[in-house]
């Protein structure tokens, strides 16, 4: 799809709408126009996106916007922090109602800024699946705050049964938090103990630098699902799953050999 | 103003024009059309644009920027590097003709670049603040030339009283000299103490970095004055000064407790 | 050449066509109306664009765009990767095909990703070179794989003998391989010993970041040549070759005195 030479052996890619393989974008507040000039790139490259955070509060064009995704078949959903702070605010039945009132078909949960007893995470989770398809996420955006891996498969499983479509495993835009160390590096073990548990299809891996990105291709292959890549990040990451960049040219080629 | 929920207690941010809570952005060669989107997006919460060192110089469509940029009322002046670039050359009364030329309201009086007396700089400010409001920049682009704070102190205010509207404290694009060290960190000694003598209204800080900004606005406020912010980074700025991004999510969430 | 005021003693910069002082920019997917925005500010002040690695091939907008460059008589080429990506699959004469078929008029022969002989490789060179202008490029983008001096001189000798118009020093998109460290920085006594041997007019330096520029304008002057420029960054290069940055700003005016 959308490869323009006849070159031999490269990994497939599934068709759009897809369950892996997944590529999720973030819009971290983009005009119309580049919206658009997105779109043309990359779209077809791309799954869903997210308006990074509550930056969609405090952007003049929202509905403009969420229209041209929308006649592009991408979906879209609010940041995990714009939900939170709604919950804070003991605002949530707001919340659902600016869903409604954006026609948003997806909806984040999350408590990466707040905390919040896990039976009730799961709850919202629970009454938003009525409205929406849920996205939830793992991880707190404070460094400091560190999870055993067991806590994350609970937290996940949780989630998952309480009606998440996916689980988001988080890294914020930085890359530096949760399922990373300071530096950007992998928890590697945090990861592979999580897949031992948890189906790789159902999590989201926040991946928003290089490095992240070719190390979970590797580990899981070019299907796997990745979230928060820069809307001009979404091409060069296309040719990472392929074997098309110096990254993962060798790895590709071994593996078909 | 712009903000798309009924979100309850978000700090307030005063209208434009204000005198703080400013947020300065560098266009460093945006086409028309970038300029058209940048305004799209964040013209509402863009207070002022320095067209970045001498990029001016080399940027073919100068006029029809400047146009665009005055149709959104959004001032614009020229980096101070271009005024030190004239005033090495002994040419400023060609850069007062093209101030005029250009239709120039304000303009950037530095030494980031060049040595030169401090009541030379001082004249150069009161004689500029006949024809153009004047923004003068304490700090050196020398990573190496570190004044003591009562330094900064006695030129801020020496400029102040020349007839400056704002004074900059400097840190480049890259947020790594000035009032911060080589790895980012801001010096807070030095801020602290300036902040005793200056009344920080009249003080831009130069932030291109987000946990820079992030420190600044936990030290002063959701209305400091804020400079150096790049074109895509102005609607994430304004949801850190908003209580809605991560990094402040609990800070303000405790201070309206 | 588009400057817009009447400064005094800045570098000169020869028109394009030029030989030397070329400025290569690294396209990663930018769309049409991103193109257009790109020629409108850097078009002049730029002299080749790579379509970065294999880029090209999930791009949707391939043939339109290659007609927007060339309409503004700035030629591309496609990565070195995609080459590679050819060659590793014995698909050379599928590679001639493709660049007949989209018309390209210059082609880049390197083995970044492959191992391949060093006759092998120049004949290629000579191969392609009756069909297009031919860049080679020296090094790995394995950061593990460092060559002695001697060996890059030996290289590049052969691969311009065989045909290179140029022959570009591998740095990658991210300047961290190749003739830098792992950090990004210089591998200085490389670079001198290269230049012992070979003319600095036949070689294109992968600089990507703004101290890697600076590094090389000082050793060479304001017309060396460039690669892998980010869009956004042709204007500041433009401004750092003219000394009108604070990064050459004293260098520059030092040598007019």
């Amino acid at each position: 799809m959308h490869m323009n030479y006849p070159l031999l052996n490269v990994p497939e890619r599934p068709a759009k709408p897809r369950q892996s393989g997944l590529t999720m974008v973030m819009d971290k507040g983009l005009s119309l126009r580049q919206v658009e000039d997105f779109i043309e790139v990359a779209g077809v490259h791309t799954d869903i996106v997210k308006l990074g955070w509550a930056t969609s509060h405090v952007t003049p064009n929202l509905k403009e916007k969420l229209a041209l995704y929308k006649s592009a078949g991408i979906p879209t959903y609010f940041g995990g922090t714009l939900f939170e702070a709604f919950i804070i605010r003991n605002q949530f039945s707001d919340y659902q109602r600016i869903l409604d009132q954006y026609g948003m078909e997806y909806a984040e949960v999350s408590d990466g800024s707040i905390e919040i007893e896990h039976d009730l995470k799961c709850n919202y989770i629970k009454e938003l699946a009525k409205q929406v398809t849920v996205i939830s996420e793992v991880g707190s955006k404070d460094a400091a705050k560190i999870f055993a891996p067991y806590k994350w498969i609970k937290l996940m499983q949780a989630e998952l049964e309480a009606g998440s479509w996916k689980v988001i495993a988080e890294a914020r835009e930085g890359g530096n938090v949760g399922i990373y160390r300071g530096s950007g590096e992998v928890r590697e073990g945090l990861v592979d103990e999580i897949l031992t548990q948890i189906p790789e299809e159902t999590i989201i891996w926040e991946a928003p630098q290089k490095e992240q990105q070719v190390w979970f291709i590797k580990l899981i292959g070019s299907n796997v699902n990745l979230g928060n890549i820069a809307p001009a990040e979404v091409i060069p990451l296309e040719t990472i799953r392929l074997g098309l960049r110096g990254d993962t040219f060798d790895f590709f080629l071994n593996q078909t050999k």
